[in-house]
């Protein structure tokens, strides 16, 4: 190190001052001080990503198993562009998140340099907070500032672009001032008007909609315990950063996908209490049909979202309607068969269902394969089960990734489709250096096989030659056995459901990455 | 067809009448109805990309081959997020392009459903215009815009948002009123100035910097012209779209990427003449080291810029210098010997210009293993050579993807690093299933060789173990025999430079794709 730290090491300490000690990285020149700091300032584990939407999934995933954010450096306003997406998905589901984005020095700007771009512009939409450092005397004030807000309400998206200069100049002392704001709780009169929906409705016709940290197992039990004693319906948001399922938690339906099922699964409800959800809505929209899924005459009832204390809230909830000595109704062990013969997307989360090892991590960016994935898994053993919460495809073998390293100890079982498995490939390369205990299934049929359900949902009633083609991947076919080895992981396929049960259990009994691709 | 077009199929024919006949896609619902329109309004040629950043950068290297725009199809705003990096390489390099990205209907925007984003937003840092389509009335209207603006210029990037209720409405009648817009001249006082610089400079002190439609091949010729007729300096920009090089075609250095080198080359110039280029800045910015290339006291006078007509002005210059009759120096026939023994890049670069077909379009997306190539293609048989104009990595294999599209009956070599080509590998996927006639060079040099020099560039003179973890791909080594595979395009990979002249040979002979991994 040199006598004095530069801008850059200033910042390493800061960031590891401010617990956040795992960097998803792919820097270029605008970042080279930062790599530099990784070697003279021990304590941050930096995992490099082939592409840039494998480094901002995985912290994603990384900040949806630990609770905490982790740090992402990315080059300019490119490598940021090419993150953005998987940012999204990070800022739907309220993962906290410190990007830190290289750019040309401060004095470099003026000269138009064929990388320079407005990167502010670019990370305002998927940011909640952004900021340019303009000196390193400002560094660690910024670091501190970024990590603050990234942990502030339930985990919000912080990026902070730096200037070359910034970095390669003399630091100042590391930061300080770290604080974690206190979540809120809600007012009163709104608890009493969700007590007094719960009291009042008959049964089924008032419904609890829970997001967040409220699909935490304690959070859950908790409002078991409301809708037992009330006749309540508790429901899921339709996508979740992290639900913890499995035997002995509370089994919750989510709203369903396909909007008009979303529109039958919520008819009759009256009033509607909101515990980290939003109110639902039409992920697209059809002609025709309506923006919100709620029946016309419901009412809604908004007691906490991220900002609010949730399990807090549920308990609080819990205490006005009496249900605190109320027995949850958890999930008892109700494993499904292993599945035998031809193998179909059903056979496969059978498998998923019966062999998922204790405090396994499931990773869902199955699509359309995965729908019925809560038929299978509810009875199982106790998982977390984490999906695609912004509907921007390419978070799935990222997410799996960062999850991975976020737990070692556990296996992450990442369910995939061979469409979307394909924007981020790349992530396959990094669970194989850094010898990932992910095992990842892909779903081959071969085709965006969701678009085929929404041609018709738009009014198509069948694609004609050129549209077929669109929606579908085969010819050529992917070989995803072959893109697994030739990025460093072990990989088989199978259509036979028999052999994907031996295949499993040989992944899950070993550590580190294996594929299989499932032929359905 | 429905009785009457709705707002897709308008807006197709309109593309159609404004000569956009192809389209790289990544569509998803809110698509779905462009994509429908495909089979009802014939003569749009569509080409999946399994990747937006595949589809972007097809769409560029479309562009610089048929010196017309391709439209994009792209899915809300994190689609486009994945395809900005090469939207902001085709701005760069002044490449026309209309971007057709999906919207939520109008009235679903409120619901601020999971993929919602400010896409206008995201789309003005790489965008020269953007507009959203109101409603389904003004779609004609918006395209005839979009493909004028695209073809204003130079070339230039338009971002057309179609909410899908536009889409789905009834449309107006196909939009007329498409118009190119002319090209400007310079004014006679700084072609005066021009005329007079390269007069009254002692040879070698005046320097003229080509770039754009200025490096094609007549346009070369007369540059040269003016250059032998007054000892001036004949310069390209560092980066280029387009370059016609080889035997009877003028060779014109380029400034080098290192400032150190771009320093020395650019010493003793007194005068910089623009013709098409901006006045060479150092790539990054580095400690102790300038932004600008040129000699402090270089007079620099901007002749033409990218709104100008480029050939036209080296023509009225060289009659101002009275060069019209002067005989420009073209390159004679000087192939390079055919490399043998162990690989190496130059050897790869050497066989390349041994072998390179007529009429063959060279991408170079290289990096550092390409910096020689100039030294072995000059005498080599006429090509066009494209580069990397906006620096971020990952344009390489879609950019020979759309230039094959383009011109199907020419041959294109995609000479590819191994970093930069996992960024976009899924481009062989399009490759494979439109039968392109790519062959792909992959130089296995197994890490992001550029930041090993980037790092000392910015005062770290060794990397540590951390560092050098961010700067390898090894451990473990992509195998891009097997990811190629995996995409349906053939491949095989060599370390002798006999055997890569034979694979050369053959992929050379064989339509279709191929792809070398050069392990180097």
């Amino acid at each position: 190190m040199s006598s004095h730290p530069n801008g850059a090491e200033v910042l390493v300490k800061t960031l590891l001052a401010g617990k956040v000690d795992v960097c998803f990285a792919n820097p270029g020149t605008s970042e080279m001080q930062f790599v530099a700091a990784l070697d003279t300032v021990p304590g941050m584990r930096c995992v490099l990503g082939l592409f840039e939407g494998v480094v901002t999934g995985a912290a994603d995933g990384y900040a949806r198993m630990a609770d905490r954010p982790a740090a992402t450096l990315l080059h300019l306003g490119p490598g940021l562009a090419n993150g953005l997406a998987n940012i999204h998905n990070a800022k739907r589901g309220g993962s906290p998140m410190v990007n830190i984005v290289g750019e040309h020095a401060t004095w470099h700007k003026w000269a138009d340099a064929p990388l320079h771009s407005d990167i502010e512009a670019l990370a305002r939409p998927m940011s909640h907070w952004v900021r340019t450092s303009q000196c390193s005397a400002d560094i660690a004030r910024d670091a501190v500032d970024a990590v603050n807000y990234a942990n502030s309400s339930s985990g919000r998206i912080a990026t902070l672009i730096l200037p070359a200069d910034t970095a390669w100049e003399p630091g100042p002392e590391v930061g300080t001032g770290f604080a974690t704001p206190a979540l809120g709780l809600p007012v009163a009169a709104v608890l009493d008007q969700a007590a007094k929906a719960l009291a009042d409705a008959a049964p089924g016709q008032c419904a609890i909609m829970l997001s967040g940290r409220a699909l935490r197992a304690e959070a859950l039990a908790t409002a078991s315990r409301i809708a037992e004693k009330t006749g309540a319906r508790l429901l899921a948001q339709q996508s979740n950063a992290r639900t913890e399922r499995g035997v002995g938690r509370v089994s919750v339906e989510r709203v369903p996908y396909p909007v008009d099922q979303a529109l039958a699964k919520l008819q009759g409800i009256k009033r509607l209490i909101l515990i980290g959800a939003k109110a639902p809505v039409s992920f697209f929209a059809y002609p025709g049909k309506p923006s919100s899924v709620l029946p016309p005459d419901c009412e809604v009832i908004r007691l906490a979202g991220p900002a609010e204390d949730l399990p807090a809230t549920l308990s609080m909830l819990a205490e006005r309607v009496g249900a605190t000595k109320v027995a949850p109704r958890l999930s008892t062990e109700t494993k499904p068969a292993l599945p035998t013969g031809r193998l179909t997307a059903d056979a496969v989360l059978q498998a998923v269902g019966a062999l998922l090892p204790e405090q396994a991590i499931l990773v869902d960016e199955a699509v359309t394969s995965g729908r019925a994935l809560f038929n299978f898994t509810g009875g199982s053993a106790p998982h977390d089960y984490l999906q695609l919460t912004g509907g921007a495809i390419g978070d799935g073998l990222p997410m799996a990734t960062g999850a991975a390293i976020a737990c070692p100890d556990r296996k992450v079982i990442s369910l995939e489709g061979d469409g979307s498995g394909m924007y981020t490939l790349q992530a396959l390369w990094t669970q194989a250096r850094e010898k990932l205990n992910v095992l990842t299934i892909v779903f081959a049929n071969r085709g965006y096989q969701i678009l085929k359900g929404e041609l018709k949902g738009v009014g198509v009633d069948k694609a004609g030659e050129q549209a077929e083609r669109m929606l579908t991947i085969a010819s050529p076919e992917l070989d995803w056995v072959g893109l697994a080895k030739g990025m460093g992981v072990d990989a088989a396929q199978t259509d036979s459901a028999d052999e994907l049960v031996k295949l499993m259990r040989a992944a899950i009994a070993k550590p580190g990455p294996f594929l299989i691709q499932a032929n359905i």
